[in-house]
């Protein structure tokens, strides 16, 4: 690599928040490597909005990680529906440990790169209860991942990104517009079609869409219905 | 599962660490749901013989998970050549943030079970420089799970168990001959050929080797010559 370039892994769902982190990191001069997972979710066409947004990064890696060995989520376990209606607590679509696992491969590719960076697009404001969202499992995440690095060991920092952390969806949105992002390639829905389509009343697609509208932005989103 | 029953998440790579820590948690009581990985290793034999193994689990899974997709190390990487001297600092057979994913697919699995702890052959004795092996690592990442997830926002605690963490290889030897744990089944070879027979020169062969003679065992391991 140059020697001015620096590295950082980006998590890339093929939504609307990664998107939007993707823009921020490159825009930031990061030379970004980009990683998505397909882990048997629902959503395939997710993995395609992944594919079209990666553009702004060096490198695109799609790992191939079975969650839905483990099941118990309405997202990667076929036979729990997934709802419709307002959810109270932690919800079914919540995938177990996903965040964890999703940040501690991007801390493998990481360390194989020399990456000192890693950026993810969690949100403590619209975070659907998921509890590995919140800014202290953030927080503990890094702290683990300077021990448990030969970057760590030799005295680096590793630094865990979340520049969503505080910004509401609008916020997200107007930041993004600002940034250039396609959102009419990103797929938020948790059960859009083949073509990406979304259903338009999962939860994810709620949130959504109240964000285009108290940003006032033209909602580009393709609905089946 | 019955209002008796103790779920564990353990570890098992097919090694002698791990095996042993399967038979200490089944003694402690535990009904263990043992967890193996498929990352490219070289070692495909470490597979079978952690096979063999998991009889004392009530489940076993051997999860896919491509690591060699980021290289790095020669565990994974088929360009790295395996060393046969003695390592100085953080070796090549270091597998970026394996210890890392591991942990986290094991928390992934113990949410969805209910299970509260996870074992892990982690030893800061002969831990052969890997940072990931280090108690203030298993610390940190269990201060971590503990806000990843359901059970720790719901004020339960996740544990994660290290019963070799202070003990020589030795007297790890000791412990699992004990507990009748069958080390000729078990292959701790970087390079084992097919059949499972241990190359006899590799780093982790020979800190096997001096286990069992300090723990004055004999040792039941096949040899490739």
């Amino acid at each position: 690599m140059s020697a001015d370039e620096t590295k950082a892994v980006v998590l890339l769902s093929g939504g609307l928040d990664s998107a939007t982190v993707l823009a921020m990191a490159a825009s930031q001069g990061f030379s970004c490597y980009a990683l998505s997972f397909n882990y048997n979710q629902r959503s395939v066409s997710e993995l395609n909005a992944a594919k079209k947004i990666a553009h702004l990064a060096r490198q695109h890696k799609i790992l191939d990680i079975d969650l839905s060995a483990f099941g118990g989520s309405a997202l990667t376990d076929a036979d729990i529906a997934v709802p419709t209606d307002e959810p109270e607590g932690i919800p079914i679509t919540y995938v177990p440990a996903r965040n964890t696992v999703f940040l501690s491969l991007a801390l493998a590719w990481a360390e194989v790169l020399d990456a000192h960076d890693i950026f993810i697009g969690v949100n403590a404001v619209d975070y659907s209860g998921y509890p590995d969202c919140r800014p202290q499992f953030i927080q503990a995440f890094e702290q683990m991942a300077n021990l448990a690095t030969k970057a760590g060991v030799e005295g680096q920092k590793i630094t865990i990104h979340t520049p969503l952390i505080d910004l509401t969806k609008a916020q997200i949105i107007s930041a993004g517009v600002a940034l250039d992002v396609d959102y009419a390639a990103t797929v938020s829905c948790y059960q859009a079609d083949e073509k990406g389509a979304a259903c338009g009343v999962c939860d994810s697609c709620r949130i959504r869409q109240q964000g285009f509208a108290a940003a006032g932005v033209v909602d580009p989103t393709r609905y089946q219905r």
